[in-house]
């Protein structure tokens, strides 16, 4: 996964967790790739403010992923429900029952998760 | 989901938000069922105390799940994985086709939640 994929699950899971402040600041610079100064200047503070607020927030929401690994839980489940989908999109009739047998093992290994 | 069932999950979800001496007490009272007055000889404090800190920590874990719904994210993908497990282990040949639609609905409809 990219870096702005992973910023983005991050705040997905965790933003709630931060201030509102800390929560548009970051959406503005990280989500909707505003420079520092543009935010700076919609804001009224500094440059360095921004900066200095986008790497506290995102310390803040890796601290979270840290302890409760809830995004590596979700991406590892979303793969194996894509690959279900997928099998179920096009397949042959003589493959009927290995198809199933897969989906069997991916559900499977999803509850155990879960 | 009944009331223990529901903490228990609470618990695995955030309890490493909790510090270490909430989540031993919660877990002594909450997932073991020790009584306040076992929890409260064994660490030495009062029985009040014991209340008080399990109290606070099922309102710490609650407050989470508030912002975050993750436990209910979960239950409901959980309940649609432990459908589609199911379909795989009991069919008829001639049922695959419908089955098969199903399973693709499900994890389409898991997909969009994820």
């Amino acid at each position: 996964m990219d870096k702005l994929a992973r910023q983005a699950l991050l705040f997905d899971f965790y933003g709630e967790l931060l201030t509102e402040h800390q929560r548009s600041i970051y959406e503005e610079v990280v989500l909707n790739d505003f420079s520092f100064s543009e935010v700076a200047q919609d804001q009224g503070i500094s440059r360095q403010g921004v900066h200095d607020l986008v790497k506290r927030s995102t310390r803040i929401l890796e601290d979270y992923e840290e302890k409760l690994h809830l995004v590596e839980k979700f991406v590892t489940i979303r793969e194996k429900v894509h690959e279900i989908h997928g099998l179920t999109q096009s397949y042959e009739d003589s493959d009927l029952n290995q198809i199933m047998t897969r989906i069997e093992e991916l559900s499977h290994s999803i509850l155990e998760e879960l």
